[in-house]
């Protein structure tokens, strides 16, 4: 069904770069699933090291954001977004992370007054108020 | 700039069911101030009633989620949506609900992360794990 | 396939806010026929009742616009957001509120060449002529 | 403000091909004014004269729908991709075919309910039902 | 699957205008495939006649650029629109003028990267530097 | 305009991680400016660093694609999401690679015409052909 192939755990063992990647994978999550993302980002090594780091530095170290915050958010631009992949993904992944069915009812009202008040200003071309402004 | 007239106060003054949901943002804000999204939508009464009440109930409510998250997952629809205003008027939103540089600074962070992995996906056309799907 | 479970007309019947709207979209359209899209709103009844209360006075009730046209502009709101759904649902409907091939042709050409002159306004960031603008 | 020079009538004068659409424009419509769109397309003399023919052909010719049902379609694609100048353009040009101001409250009242419901199905991932399904 | 039939081969060859446009297609092509897009669009012969000789004049015929750059760039704009239809045909039309899988992973990075800044410089409201401007 | 400070040379100096990827901005454009993109970032250092990083690896370094070709493509995700300073900053940074004027005008048409199909092709829901399927 994808533009190119996934790769399997078999193929992955002989590709170094790719191996490394899937293995850090699953030693950060804990878990042997490596999901068909990464079997799919495997054919281009360094785009699959790249997203990975990024993602990593991202969604899994600490900071200022609770994990489950991120990815609700991030639920909610891949629902924005149109992607099927990524909202069967994210919404998966904030249940493994403990979003309970309530949040997950507000999370999708939230998506869905967004985007209509985001047609509604498109197309109004409403002009922004200067209070909110900051940079110059 | 906008497409419709932007109401006065004096003019909403002047229009019970607009002065209605005018004085219920200022109540329910604790605020005099009513942002220009509020007066282009005056121009068409029943939707201003309408987009108001579900605004709130979704944002003013006590709910499952905290306040502050649903501003931040505003922010990010908004955003995944290109829509200006939106951004601008979400941005403070969440500020004056206590949003910290720290926050907004990961907050863009997913929303650049997401965007990015959203292209790859539909890009490559990922096939769904069966392992993500609840639904029939 | 969905992220949530598609709610069946026995559990509807167990739930008094589910199965009132359930009763009144059957009421509404005059069909026994509930499709997939309230069935998964279902796992949230203030979303269900808000959503579909929406769409009701919108859709439904008698206004400045023919059903039909409401209909096909959500059609092509529906095309350009991409939403597969969507764009069967109330292509769907629109036939069955009488769209004719032609009008669906005619409608099918002005959602593809607003999306190219779209595009390219906005690729080209032409500036708006003074004569469009409306509020200040 | 745009990415390419806006040809001024003097400048159309001088290229015979670009005359020729400016001509059309305004014979068509018959006004004498030639927005920005076109004098920046302008740069491109084939894209100008396929993109007119292809408005003239979809937007003006006579057809199985109304010129204003029409630009009123046009006007929800655009408030759904989020372009300003479209935005803008139709909204005015729709206006000038005898939109109301009630057509128009209508018209943005679709497009939001539309955003709004499009998000949700592409969230929830609602598999279609297959009443709606045509092709095989 | 879709919202309208798709036209055999035998149903095109009764109708002149739809048979006319598959032989071009074909002839073209130098291969006797016809895809589904094509097969669909025949249910309005003005909208078949008229985007394919859009098609052909813009992607077919020696310009400025490369067949395949034009193939890669159909590709980018179809991922950042989400089109499922157009990521799965346009990469196998690229495949087929040549894109090695090196050249597809640059491709499928500059998506990725691309589409990360511009979620980034939509939340941010980066004000354009004078610099880039180039007409009035 | 933003939603945040841009930040000044003067500023720079005085913060080690920010200053270190203006300089290497810098010297890697062998330029002095320093567009606003990267003065919005500067807030968060983090995301500074990796989303310049990114950057530098996909768009500077050599590959299988010609950098104007890289550049051409970023252009078009960029208008296809309506990203404002991006189709500005990248359309600049197209013509200082080179691009000719005959090269923009068919860049252009492409992604019209790209975004054209696209949108048909999610108005019409087309089931994609066999043929275009690679991964299982």
């Amino acid at each position: 069904m994808s533009t190119v192939r996934l790769w399997t755990d078999a193929e992955a063992e002989a590709a170094p770069r790719v191996k490394a990647v899937f293995d850090d994978i699953r030693a950060t999550r804990k878990s042997d699933f490596v999901n068909n993302f990464w079997r799919a980002l495997a054919n281009d090594p360094a785009s699959l090291e790249r997203i990975w780091a990024g993602l990593k530095e991202i969604m899994v170290a600490p900071g200022a954001l609770d994990p489950l915050v991120k990815e609700m958010i991030y639920v909610a631009v891949s629902a924005a977004n149109g992607c099927t992949y990524c909202a069967h993904s994210h919404t998966a992944a904030a249940r493994a992370k403990g979003m309970s069915e309530a949040q997950y009812g507000e999370l999708l009202a939230v998506i869905g007054m967004a985007s209509q008040t985001n047609a509604l200003a498109s197309a109004l071309q409403v002009p922004v108020d200067p209070q909110f402004l900051v940079g110059e």
